[in-house]
């Protein structure tokens, strides 16, 4: 099988291989076997890594204080599908080296965005046909597809919310033709983030009429995908602020409020992004028992922030403490939705050299896959469920049963607890807890 | 009419009476006239101004470095009610001499909380009828009751969410009290503050389980108290942590969605406070938005923030550029539904003399009345509205309205873009929208 | 006087007056009066307005999210040079219909930067004389010049305090040309602010030996540009991060203890930025009394940021209460030290009409000026200085002043407090005064 | 050796023993061997752990929402003397049973304040000679004592910095009480927190003059404890806010320049707080490189924040990746000048039981060990510091030396950098760095 059609564009690098945790490889993982059964499955079928289209091969480093720092060779053709075929290239290349089964992508990750709607669908027309036969090669899925609603010049008052119908029409338009490519891609899932749906200021705002507009965009993309016969899931991914000031898909309970609100929790789910759920205050653990309490848990951003800046930094995940308890959530949730772990993730700016995206990529699927395998150890062999379900069992059984189903009411509470006496203090015994979790790592 | 029951606790000062911007006083209001009619009502029927018992009346500057350091005269009775007695002369002093209307107060404000809850009840139930005669020799009314199920020690693993059901039903008892306490002194409507209720690790908790209860709770709550007659409404007070980690009422988005996800629209509303706005990482406008946009915002808890400090600082408002955007939030959504404007704001530690409490109120006061006065002037004089309101044209007729009406589809969209030349792009001209509301300060 | 060599720019728009309180036009100042005069001096003095080339000739609006949605017309020549010239003539037309007299730049905002050092020399000289004989016609004057060591990606791992030494000299190199350029221009000051000066990561850096390049750097600067007959003020800006995750020059404590510590306090003073104040999480006040106490108070960065936003957002300034609280201590300092009120802020992405650039600009110009007034109305007519100093009263005779000069020991205060009985509590009287700002504004 | 004077505290819990990693035990250490050599020293002298007497003795579990929820039995007697005695039998019961070696302690953890100072001073002499016999039986030693200067309400206005000199006195005079204290148990070293040297409105505070008077304060105790033969350190511990709006210890760089601006070097270094870090926006292992690059990095207190809590959390240490980052800095900098981990860290409010206060010391001791074990072998067995050394090779020989020796100028660059031609990109590796601490862990 020839891979590299324009070329190796990560020559030297080998596929990665597990070697163990005594492993002094760089380019070895040390933790993560595909095929091992850890807590009932594979750890490939528990996990399902995706790698990120945008960050590791559109990324070029830009910040706001400057422009990229890194030039990839696959942009360099001046035709849009000659690039667009190098990119793909590259990307396959890359994903194979790793070992890994899935990749995540906006629409114009794939190809340039053309001038005109009837240009750029025929250049994803075109790009999805190479990619297609890539697949074929490779084995290589779609965990998820979505639409760059946020970058183009057009969208800077919002795409769906746009107060101006004519960019909600165009924002429609755009999302037909990624739903098109994810579907022809064989994509598994379909991701809304909605960057620039939210506002600058409030006062030119009127918020109940964009988040109306924003219910309304969601459900005729829901129902145009259903009649093409997408069985696949819908997530929408919650980010709180970043690029504007507000934004309306602000954290898990926001958005589950609003699904539920707008008559959309059948065909919607949640993508949780870890840098998201810190910008909003929140641990990712939280957010991702927030969304498996409705049911919702659906795929995972998987990086990190820095809880020194007060913005999106997308870094890979490292701190085996935090994803051990993350991964607790994970595993009691029963897992996944539809989705998988997607790095949404880049490389810092100044790291320009083709090795570190391997590095990145390694350490991220290392790190889960150690956590992987401590939560479930966790579960299986230590006290940690029973600690926790012994601190409710007054409502397994008795007055605090009838409590739960609704057979009392406050004069019955005021009666039980009249008849009570003084009420031992019970210990949460966090410290503990905590302790447990350092024991297994 | 003889006031001072036990003497005057703010003698030397006066009635606080509005002498217009220019006075030179401390001791005057320069914008609150209580009569004046400002927006088709008069300004005390707009701002419905209630003092907060605990931190005017109760608050002795303690704080987790220090214990309190003021002494209040009425704290000194060793029996309960002799000092409760003491409290509620100087309380009534106090609002008599702000001129103000209204007072807001917890269970364990009024009176010091007994060793039983019987002994509780009676405490409170002679309380009630000492504060009733008062009310009826002032005019001064409740605005709002609640019950404090966050100080007492048997609530430290939280009160309708704790795992010992004996403790729920404690919680249930008390606030059976509470209520019967507010129905008695007249009070307007009811407020829960979920202090306690949220985690401080999700390791030991099943937080699904704790929601279930809290709603079940809160049903429980509304049925006892409409089955007694009570019109008023129940307000659920956000804050996103402080005292613990993380409470479930975390903002006004996530409260609202849990009343549609325990269906208890039809009797609760939101009580909003500004710095809990602010540590959920919202403007209060925002809150105020959110609220209002669901036909929630039932009242308004009146403080604000440090911006540098991570904390629930409850200082006084003072801004006069932020109090106005809010207040056109507010005049916008036809006022609150049912509440008022409460100073949940405490004075600072070193702020001991008894002329600081009337300083912090009449400065809080006077700033809401000019920030009123302000926005009503935007709404009547200015193109504010207009301006907005223009931004969304599109919508009102057309492809834009059908759009509205759920007439279009992700295909009509398609072919409504693809008829579309290139959009032009729309300033959203906030920077004007700003320079607005400076013209009317 | 002919000064639209290239057409005008800002067609339709003419030169902004002073119009008074009462003015309804959005083109008018209602404050600021360049020649009244405000406790002492005229508000032009006091204030020395400067325009930012950066934000307001280059800015298109780009964030990390999306490209420019504004296209200067300016930028349109193929030719450098054509393109620096039209830059110019937009923006002497800008500040002269502003009606403001300085402004602000670093070295490539002038012109586009070359792909040598010799011919990005080449062009600034030519830019130079080009601007030179825009300020004869004009008398606009450039009240600070600076390198930009951040955006091009040679400075990606820092420019003076680069791993690599060949960066360091290429900073430097770029550091002598913008100080050739700054005084070809008259530039009354000169900046450093250090954006990738600082590290991503402590893990791969060498703060000791990146401080001391830094300081070590800093004073070549200085010997250079003395050598050359330079008159005029160094200025470091303090920011706490962003790009780069810990910025050197964090906050005015930090660099006054590094201007200390390398010895460059003869010749260094701060210029402070609002956004990068709240950044760090301190009130802009706080940063200038820092500064002010060292005699270091330089310049001012004119914006604000946003408070749920942990990015510099770089907003025009609109705040009247955080303003005026701000010039009490400008007021109280005696002014900046050489600099003056540069607005370091830029319209929003989606602020896309020219008139916008007005807008911004008239805002910021008339909060200040009103912020002015309103301060200096406070120092002249207020007991607000006599309430501040009678608080440290002890100290000013008697045991108190023996303990500032240094007379007494340890055991002398433990003698002086086991002579005092119970001291009594003094109220800081923190609502009083901030009543006091309200009263005035 | 009978050791249980009033009775056993923690009955039922065994002395606390290494036990290995695989040890299933809460109650056994599994990385902490006190005299294993680790990097050349045991732990113990590494680490030299240290209990918090305030937090571990007589905290209660208050906070600003509730009052205490433990009773500890030896607060019981009435009798001051007889209190301070139950007390420290405790105390070295439970540091006994954990094997370590040092305690910290305030003035009045010891024992109750008196009414009066000389009150006060008889009975810290009376305990001091109590505890003096308990540590000849023990062998258990003093880490540092301090004096608490925020908790009595005279403090509100700051202690050194009060605008009160009768405060100031009266602090000084329990300065010297508390270093007589300190230095009767031999304590090694003695810490300034200026808990309210700051404030709370900067409208009403002379800055520059509370600084002046706290530069003076700091000295005067220096000088009578260096008469008293005092050989220790004297530490002072930054903190940027809470309780006080802003203090003037703000963070490792700001009491650095502080110490150099009042000439107090020589004598003091700092102890710095994980918690008090964060809060001032800084990692741990920033704050301590600042130190150990000025020789100061004298102590640390241990605990960790919630990085969603904007208050000083003071919870124990429990993550190994971040720990181990910490470690690499301790250990590169030779550890500590004089102090030790002081466990700064309280138990949650819910954490009622005696245990509990075991496992979270059992977790913070185990934590610390592992990550320093971790930290030795990333130092002795990987690339870690040739890797950091590597990028600054040019800085070791010919230019770059002379650059870092100051014999090149301004000029000097520019020649250099005219003559090189494009400086080639060298990648900073972060993620490389960031997986080469897990592959340790
Ligand atoms: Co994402
Ligand atoms: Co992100
Ligand atoms: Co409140
Ligand atoms: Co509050
Ligand atoms: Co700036
Ligand atoms: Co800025
Ligand atoms: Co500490
Ligand atoms: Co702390």
């Amino acid at each position: 099988m020839k891979k590299y059609i324009n070329g190796e564009y990560f020559p030297g690098i080998q596929t990665i291989k597990y070697e163990g945790p005594d492993s002094d490889s760089p380019f070895a993982y040390r933790y993560y076997e595909a095929d091992k059964v850890v807590g009932g499955k594979t750890m490939r079928e528990h996990l399902r890594f995706a790698v990120a289209y945008w960050h590791s091969f559109c990324g070029t480093g830009a910040d706001p204080f400057g422009p990229g720092t890194i030039t990839h060779p696959w942009d360099a053709p001046a035709d849009p599908i000659d690039a667009a075929k190098a990119k793909a290239d590259a990307a396959f290349e890359f994903i194979t080296k790793m070992g890994l089964d899935y990749f995540c992508f906006h629409d114009f990750d794939l190809v340039r965005e053309a001038d005109t709607l009837a240009g750029s669908e025929k250049l994803l027309q075109q790009v999805t046909e190479y990619i297609q036969q890539k697949q074929k090669d490779t084995g290589i899925k779609v965990l998820w597809g979505t639409a760059n609603l946020f970058s183009h010049p057009r969208y800077m008052n919002g795409a769906a919310t746009n107060p101006d119908f004519r960019i909600v029409a165009r924002a429609g338009a755009q999302v037909k033709l990624a739903l098109d490519t994810t579907m022809a891609l064989g994509g598994e899932n379909y991701v809304f983030w909605g960057g620039r749906e939210g506002y600058m200021s409030l006062l030119n705002t009127d918020m109940k009429r964009e988040l109306d507009h924003l219910g309304r965009f969601l459900g005729m993309a829901r129902n145009y995908a259903r009649g093409q016969g997408f069985k696949g899931n819908f997530f929408i991914e919650p980010k709180p602020m970043e690029p504007m000031k507000h934004q309306y898909d602000f954290d898990a309970a926001t958005v589950v409020g609003f699904l539920e609100h707008y008559d959309l929790l059948d065909d919607f789910k949640l993508n949780l992004e870890v840098n998201h759920a810190t910008l909003a205050n929140h641990s990712m653990q939280h957010e991702m028992e927030v969304a498996a309490m409705h049911g919702l848990l659906g795929s995972i951003d998987a990086n990190r922030g820095d809880y020194q800046n007060g913005w999106d930094t997308d870094q890979f995940p490292n701190n085996i403490y935090e994803l051990t308890q993350l991964m607790l959530v994970f595993l009691q949730a029963g897992g996944l939705k539809g989705g998988g772990i997607n790095f949404d993730a880049k490389l810092r700016r100044n790291s320009t050299d083709p090795e570190d995206l391997f590095h990145a990529h390694i350490g991220g699927v290392d790190i889960f896959a150690r956590a992987l395998i401590t939560a479930a150890r966790i579960l299986e062999s230590s006290e940690y469920i029973s600690l926790r379900q012994e601190r409710y069992r007054s409502f397994d059984s008795g007055d605090g049963k009838h409590f739960e189903t609704g057979k009392l009411n406050l004069g019955s509470l005021y009666e039980i607890a009249a008849g009570n006496g003084e009420i031992p203090m019970t210990s949460g015994r966090q410290e503990l807890f905590e302790n447990l979790i350092n024991r297994y790592i």
